[in-house]
């Protein structure tokens, strides 16, 4: 029997390994030093107490026969895709509640959607990425292109009619720079892509961390109903990152070589999916009651306060960044042309201070680094202090 | 841009729309008559008393920034697995909890699976058979061979070694026929597995209902972690179907093509999944405590009782049928030469009691039946009532 060899082109990532590495060995060398992690990538505040009851309820009702469930619908029950219809006609973009698909969150979705397609199309990733939609299009055997981003694009590659390109994975505001499309940006991209019958695969899992007028959905964009589905996850929203639950939007005009993209996924779903757990569901859907929405935004305006500190820092310090104002991400150039791993060694051994370096992303992010805004508050400030105090 | 063209292979499955479409008239046509429903795939009765304590517990402490728990392990909680493994000590089996993989359910595992093996594979299905194993790999492009279940065999293919196979799946007790491989026939298949360079996919998500020596778990046997992978559900065991959580176990010794398959699966999950949620996995945790464990019996009893009675009516009638012992499911072959569709609609005019068509699991399935035991007691001995009047 044959393995799937495509899995031998895949390329170990060993960059969260070599930075816990480095750091602990630094903590062991030096016992009295206080350490602060500003790179993790996962919220650390607790679920609201709206979401708490709406798990807790859906349990219970599973302990009586009267309103016990059995097998959920693959794409959702109806009440959590209203809710999520609800979300979206709440921040301007109408969306129906049988285009929306209930995921144990998006990473899920963003992975296994190539299942529907086929292995010849062409890839197109942005350059940072994050490794999900590169691994899994390894996994599948597509070739993959690469949209760079700079500091002259300001970390937002746009589309270049020069380059073929049949699925674009698009992340914004992006993991990990932070950077966000603009509406204009994204229709350029939406022209493009049905300009080159192509499929947008929209990762919109940060936009509740948006702050300006920047779309939180892509389908605010004319044009994107027939080139573009959408990928959103309560992890980062409204701290879902261990109760797992997201969901994904498939316009049901999208058609692309004779086939309706709905139905493909709905046949993909129906079987090698059962659906999402019933209390997750349940809190799920209270997360967009009003109450729930009063609630996570407590949460989100701590992250986003945290934020706005390191990027204040940056900006005294005068050091390049994206990100910081609509996402929970600051990506920063190395100060005095440091390489990202340079940096790294330098602000652990001189600030404590841990973050990621930028080229474990892609070959744009050599010479940049990330911080997020998931610290505690406390912490933050006073890395941000001690990054001034070596920087300044 | 392609989509994947395996997808126009598919056959659609009107099964249960059909079962609900027939059902549905004759309760319009004659309101007075109550209609019995014993096809149901799905258990009725609620979760156990431990296992809501404990998903309220796991939600609770999602509440609370101390206890609050982030992205999970994508292989399970060290919790969760050491519980799985704990279990299978009990019945007398040895894996270790770094084999097994926390999962969202054996229909995701079983359907995913395939993403690490090569679209050149023989995949070896019976016949009858749980879709899934089907159009999971029609979806891949792989050729499907299929393994005859008939009365001849008790509804148990053995393998042919005039037949190569790659990838076999194999379900015991079954899923529809109710019939359980024995150790020794388990052996034959581990045997011809080893022997062919071929992996046996185990679906042991019926393993509960195993009331006689029938091995429970396909690592029983010797030389099965050279050979297998098996796939384990709470959905039946537990009353998980809405809840939603299974395991996967991969023996560390599991090698083929040069690979390691134990390792192969984690670097799919963990691109393609994003573990399972905090309070699910305690949830399962807490089937497989001795207090989870005396409770489910209780429903197991339940329905294994149901099925003793199905099974005991259809004796006295001399109606020849697998499963009803081992299983929810009894598989029984339609009286007097009638086809499984004319036996539906007889069964549903006179008796008013709806069951599967066995001829939609499989060509083997054509002249037998499919009846369960997920259903009400009280329904279960007057739908039983009104077969033997009907077939005496």
């Amino acid at each position: 029997m044959k393995i799937n060899k495509n899995y031998d082109n895949l390329v170990p990532s060993y960059l969260f390994a070599e930075i816990a590495a480095r750091t602990n060995a630094y903590i062991k060398a030096n016992p009295d030093k206080r350490v602060i992690k500003l790179g993790i990538g996962d919220v650390t505040l607790p679920l609201a107490p709206v979401v708490i009851d709406a798990l807790k309820k859906g349990a219970d009702e599973l302990g009586v026969k009267e309103t016990f469930k059995g097998y959920p619908e693959y794409e959702g029950y109806d009440f959590a895709r209203e809710a999520v219809a609800g979300y979206y006609q709440r921040n301007g973009v109408t969306v129906a509640p049988d285009e929306i698909f209930i995921s144990d969150g998006a990473k899920s979705d963003t992975g296994n959607i190539g299942d529907i397609f086929g292995a010849d199309n062409v890839v197109m990733v942005t350059d940072p990425v994050y490794p999900v939609y590169v691994d899994s299009n390894i996994m599948a055997g597509r070739k993959i292109v690469y949209a760079s981003c700079t500091r002259e694009n300001g970390f937002l590659a746009m589309p270049d009619d020069h380059v073929q390109a049949d699925i674009i994975y698009l992340c914004s505001p992006n993991n990990p720079t932070g950077a966000a499309y603009n509406a204009d940006q994204l229709k350029a991209w939406v022209d493009y892509a049905n300009k080159n019958d192509a499929i947008i695969l929209y990762d919109a899992a940060y936009e509740a961390f948006i702050t300006d007028d920047c779309p939180r959905s892509i389908f605010a964009i004319d044009g994107a109903r027939t080139c573009a589905i959408e990928f959103c996850s309560l992890s980062k929203t409204a701290g879902f990152t261990g109760t797992r639950c997201g969901y994904t939007v498939i316009p049901k005009e999208l058609v692309r070589d004779g086939h309706n993209i709905h139905d493909l996924w709905y046949r993909r779903e129906a079987t090698k999916f059962n659906g999402v757990s019933y209390p997750v569901q349940c809190a799920a859907a209270a997360v967009f009651s009003d109450e729930g929405l009063a609630q996570i935004r407590e949460s989100l305006n701590y992250y986003k306060e945290n934020a706005r500190i390191i990027a204040s820092a940056l900006d005294e310090l005068g050091i390049y960044y994206t990100g910081g104002k609509n996402s929970p991400y600051i990506w920063l150039e190395c100060p005095n042309g440091m390489g990202s791993w340079e940096f790294f060694d330098y602000l652990l051994r001189n600030a404590q201070v841990v973050g990621t370096p930028g080229e474990g992303f892609g070959k744009c992010g050599e010479g940049y680094f990330r911080l997020t805004s998931f610290g505690d508050r406390d912490n933050t400030i006073e890395a941000v202090e001690r990054i001034k105090n070596l920087l300044k």
